[in-house]
């Protein structure tokens, strides 16, 4: 059993001039990678026949699969369509279900007439299997030749996202035996990388050379994941749970939790297992934590709501600080922080808050205060905790990074740990 | 002149795994392509040597510059160093400025012992310039062989911009004489793609053959990109502003800004021209409208706050939505969001204000409000506007299109067009 091996070919002049960042890759990559099939490099080539060929004749010598995403829209400058039906000699169709779903978008749902360029979606190749996409107007596609799989998705996220988890996935899985990838990942906070690494050397240099361990860092945390790959699913899920627990006992200190999950999810799961709310109070982050805490399904149960108290004005009038504390420490103090911690919580009524007010920059520095000095504070019943951080990242980072170690804070706070 | 042409490889497991989103990549190309390098293509790779040899030699072949990020942290699976080490026949040596850098981080600003494994980021190839990394510990590396020029950065983002800015770009604008590229963006909204196609069917047609139209669709809005290549930057110039002169004239009706700027940019801009300000409303975005008028340095000139009305109770205690209209109606309703944007800009005593209310999903519909039913709500001491949507994509991108789309109708308000 050999390992099936994919390539992802995102297709978009706008990847190469960095207008627009993909995230399609990433979704494919995961989904690949969850049923066993290893992504054996990614590349992003601009909207040109040439670049597009090139990828397709590389990627066909060593993969078993090639999944291609973008231009399959209903513009000029979208050519793969026709370029994989030239590729793979067809000639153009029209795909009945197609056109009478797109018919359907147009005349039933958006109630506007339906003109020449829509209708040239539902066209496509003779030689390809057609992907039904429910979700949209572009078809995806699946050619077969030399026992390559070749996958056309549109570039739209949630149109990719469709046809990956209903057509791709299931087709590969009946098509190919794949061979068996396994990971577990887990989250610290509190140790830097190269600390967390002398912590965990003796354990790293032990592991078995089919599992690998990798480092990584973000918001000032770091993750570790291990992944395993082998022949024997049973023997490889043995291994692999024995090295994984080692490694949890050894950075148990500083352990978050140990699934491939974000600090917020792990809140909100500990939460909603206590039945508990949290309410927020933000000046700098102005309602990043507020989305961190609502992006997933079914925060309602432990997110009851928050104050964005940008202005000055806002944190006294909604949040009960002092026009002293303002005056004399200022709005990025601690003062300030645990008074909106307080305030927020019982103006919301909630079991927990938690509050920030800092210098995200570019500007706003003073002397005492630089750039980058962030207050967060949390509060319960019984108490209030704060921690002044130093960032030095970019203000988008710095937004990024406060939210993420505002609402571990509230974790700890949470687990009886400050 | 020949065109320079540069490849950005991208190295990490994580990157093929799926477990994160490049964000370098699209940087790297946006700072390149200002300078007039095209990038021909870009490709992600694992940690494996293997597979980052196999790049590179494929890189030089036709490329002028190689940038690669990644892979030089100090633990066990960063393998970038020692391999360029190996690729381009150095030996390893300290390099004095950095190892005092890193000590003054540990010692001074960490307060913490230095270790071996922190000591070694400040080894490099004998063969490489060193381009001194002030954000960070591991230093960036530039190689040259045979007229290519090889950067080796951190994958850590912030430390790559500073590298990119600091020396990558500085280095190529003195090395090689570049070939212009101009671009000019445009932004649409109340159009889709294909009628937007048609609108400008003529024109796109009578492009001259060094500029090119891509569309670029985005949170239910349409992007327009022109971009010219050639020789002659003049030249270049005068073409590229007549066609785009054009262009905006033919959608002069949906033009939110002729720039390349998010919508929340342009309000932002508006609001501060006006000297006027906004607060906001927010119960299915959770404070995602916030941290879009907030994430831009100076958004406290015209962003007061906002209330996140998560739980209907903060409807009704702080936006003073009447419980009657809650048990009728209920809170995804025309008369709930009117009276979110109303309470809202008066409480906070703003210029305008901005609210929204609906179901993100993957739960909470009911018979007669769909998943994806959102209202959005915009207020002035004037008056008060509202808007439903019918949304189909999952809960995050429905919060993205939610939050974009009541920026929109925020700036339709302020400009007078509702």
């Amino acid at each position: 059993m050999n390992s099936i091996q994919a390539t992802i070919i995102t297709i978009g002049d706008e990847l190469l001039i960095g207008q627009v960042i993909d995230t399609n890759s990433a979704y494919i990559a995961q989904a690949l990678n969850k049923i066993g099939v290893s992504v054996s490099n990614r590349i992003a080539v601009g909207d040109s026949k040439e670049a597009i060929i090139d990828a397709l004749n590389n990627a066909s010598a060593n993969n078993n699969v090639v999944i291609l995403t973008g231009g399959l829209g209903p513009t000029a400058d979208d050519i793969t369509k026709p370029l994989l039906n030239e590729y793979f000699g067809g000639k153009m169709v029209i795909h009945q279900p197609t056109l009478e779903h797109i018919t359907d978008i147009f005349v039933n749902k958006h109630k506007r007439p339906m003109i020449d360029r829509n209708r040239k979606q539902a066209e496509v190749p003779d030689v390809c299997e057609v992907l039904f996409n429910e979700t949209g107007t572009a078809p995806g596609m699946l050619f077969k030749k030399d026992g390559v799989f070749y996958f056309s998705l549109p570039g739209v996220p949630h149109e990719m996202r469709f046809l990956t988890d209903k057509h791709v996935i299931p087709t590969i899985q009946n098509s190919f035996t794949t061979q068996p990838i396994l990971h577990r990942t887990l989250l610290t906070a509190g140790i830097g990388e190269s600390f967390l690494a002398e912590l965990i050397a003796d354990l790293e240099n032990e592991l078995p050379s089919f599992i690998k361990l990798a480092y990584l860092p973000n918001f000032g945390m770091v993750r570790l994941r291990l992944t395993a790959t082998g022949k024997d699913e049973n023997e490889l899920t043995t291994n692999i749970n024995a090295a994984f627990a080692k490694l949890k006992l050894a950075v148990a200190e500083y352990l978050v939790t140990d699934q491939d999950e974000n600090m917020e999810v792990v809140v909100g799961k500990l939460l909603k297992q206590n039945n508990q709310t949290v309410s927020t109070a933000e000046s700098c982050t102005g309602g990043y934590i507020g989305h961190l805490l609502s992006k997933h399904g079914g925060s309602s149960q432990f997110y009851t709501g928050g104050i964005i108290s940008y202005d000055n004005r806002i944190k006294t009038e909604f949040l009960n600080v002092p026009e002293h504390i303002l005056q004399t420490v200022g709005a990025v103090s601690q003062e300030a922080v645990e008074q909106m911690a307080k305030s927020v919580r019982e103006s919301m009524k909630t079991d927990f808050a938690v509050s920030v007010s800092g210098i995200m920059g570019p500007s706003g520095q003073t002397d005492e205060k630089p750039l980058g000095m962030v207050w967060i504070g949390v509060a319960s019943k019984e108490k209030v905790v704060s921690k002044v951080f130093y960032l030095r990242f970019d203000r988008l980072r710095n937004i990024e990074v406060t939210a993420n170690q505002a609402i571990n804070l509230l974790r700890l706070l949470i687990i009886n740990k400050i």
